[in-house]
């Protein structure tokens, strides 16, 4: 099949630059000795976790719902962390089933009543999950503070069925900052909660092999502190606009050349009635809208400039766009996206290589 | 099945309310002797479209894409309107085999080269079709000019097989806009365009049966103008709270008595640890964000302060949550929400009455 016959509106997946990101990020998690769990809420793909794994430096990937870990682990991903509080009755015995499917299985808590929660789950399925502590290292979302930290894990250590691995510390709110300094400086909180909480786990006498977060905007920072064993990052396997636009350590964006684009939102033109625009057929159940406008790749004299429920306009002030011309969007923010989609229409040296499904598309629970 | 077995999070639909939505409606344009086509890409809905056709006042429905009118007309809608173009190749044949499945189907053009695609669609498949002529009248997306009008309508009426019907003549933009005086203004351009459309068609002599548009913001006006026959309102029959803050012609919000708020995500507490807050189980992929925060329905104390990718944050400054407790979310935007999920859950008299497919969910082309 050639990229003429995919129909549109499409998710698109560049291989070639998925491969080249995924081989990026591999060289630098062996370069700098740490570990990476790649973040499958950004792809809900079973194919490109296997991938990362594969090609990617990855041992193992994490998500947020015990829906998603069930599709992942059916899929044949062995080793998943929920990175993520599961508190309800009916999620708890779908969580503790899934390490009888042969998968190693974890997942976070933030209080005490969790704990007990989770070891009366596992106890009920005769299972064992592995329980990292959330610390809120800044995001103000899930975590315990520092000074809880130990007092859940010794819990969790005193529980039969679960075993302690250590802290889940990812700030979400400062991976979008723009500039690299001010991301520096807002890594200074989090490095500085890591630090405490690992010094109250050692306090308690209590062993802490596994530190884990980091995102596509700061890995390089957890890295560098020493504190971390393991990144956690998602969106630099495709990149999308809103990440592209951030500076990177080099002061450059992050799209001029650190990730490639390799997911896209393919459109078509379908209206040019109107002088000095064309209307494309994909709005906002194509792509999410709440990060921002989509980019138009590889057209520098055409900007979308509105996102409706099923329409973009692109601003083509030189009238070049006919009906039928199809564009190559960069999406906004690549994670609701993706989740809109139930196949990725995947592309190698310019052809349609394979489509590959959606795995946990619309898995929410 | 109770409320309190529904796994969150989840699209639930109140019917009670759905039901006085759209008795509502259709009191209104029974009082003025007006028709009604109710917009399904808005609930993408089989079961919502049969019960706004067999309670709710409307003739049929309208969509934007052709896999939207397939899968009603394939549940059993028997009129269907694409008010959107169909320009794809792959798309004009689909749609021509439409009728054949025994639906009256329309779409529009808003271009000469439009209709001849459609002549040679409905010539391969021996088939006929409704078209409308979209007129840009204000929105500036899709649609002719006044000027062009005329002869796009000829064009359409010496096409065999296809039936010219009029005007679609929708303006998109103007239906948020804050205040009712500033609606009323605004439609005074849409007016005088399709005062100027009907006059060019009726000196050209081609009969328009048909004007058809209006939105859930401005449907009154359409109304009154005396120029339309025809309404497609579509978030009347759910509200969401974009719709629900603006005022009515009474200078009322929307949904302080007009409309009943019929849709919501349900989603509950799973983590409580920080200060001041309680994080919920749904985020951006359980209700879209582009449009605005969630308002939390009937607990006046707590205010959605934030939503990320899988959770909402909920300002809690009296620490009334506890973990488990349910919330009932009306999110932003009804219409990208809906297609984010696979079922409604339908509630009736406080109980699970039913689950309704999102028949059209993902249909995108």
């Amino acid at each position: 099949m050639t990229i003429d016959q995919i129909q549109t509106p499409a998710l698109v997946l560049d291989l070639d630059a998925l491969d080249r990101n995924l081989r990026r990020m591999a060289d630098f998690v062996e370069q700098h000795g740490i570990t990476l769990r790649t973040h499958g809420k950004m792809h809900k793909s079973a194919d490109v976790a296997r991938r990362q794994i594969e090609i990617g430096g990855a041992h193992g990937i994490c998500c947020q719902k015990v829906s998603e870990a069930e599709a992942f682990v059916r899929a044949g991903i062995r080793d998943v962390l929920v990175s993520n509080q599961v508190r309800d009755a009916v999620k708890l015995d779908r969580l503790a089933r899934l390490p009888a499917l042969g998968a190693r299985v974890g997942v976070c808590v933030d209080d005490l009543a969790g704990v007990a929660e989770l070891a009366a789950a596992v106890a009920r399925h005769g299972t064992e999950l592995d329980v990292l502590v959330e610390l809120d290292c800044g995001a103000r979302r899930c975590g315990a503070s520092v000074s809880e930290v130990a007092a859940i894990a010794r819990a969790v250590e005193a529980a039969p069925g679960l075993r302690f691995r250590g802290l889940q510390a990812y700030q979400g709110a400062m991976q979008h900052v723009q500039t690299w300094p001010a991301r520096e400086a807002a890594f200074a909180e989090v490095a500085e909660a890591v630090r405490a909480a690992k010094a109250a786990l050692a306090a308690a006498g209590l062993p802490c092999p596994t530190v884990t977060g980091g995102g596509t905007g700061s890995y390089p920072l957890e890295t560098a502190s020493g504190l971390y064993t393991e990144l956690q990052c998602g969106s630099y396997a495709f990149m999308d606009a809103d990440y592209g636009r951030i500076d990177g350590p080099d002061g450059q964006r992050l799209d001029a050349g650190a990730w490639d684009n390799a997911l896209f939102v393919l459109t078509q033109v379908m209206s040019t009635a109107g002088p000095g625009r064309a209307v494309c057929d994909a709005g906002l159940k194509a792509m999410s809208g709440e990060s921002g406008l989509p980019l138009v790749q590889g057209r520098s004299g055409l900007t979308c400039e509105d996102l409706s429920d099923e329409h973009c306009r692109i601003a083509d002030p030189d009238g070049v766009l006919s009906i039928g011309d199809k564009l190559w969007l960069v999406p906004g923010h690549c994670d609701p996206t993706v989740n809109l989609h139930d196949w990725y229409v995947g592309l190698r040296g310019g052809r349609v290589e394979t489509l590959w499904p959606v795995t946990a598309r619309g898995k929410l629970w």
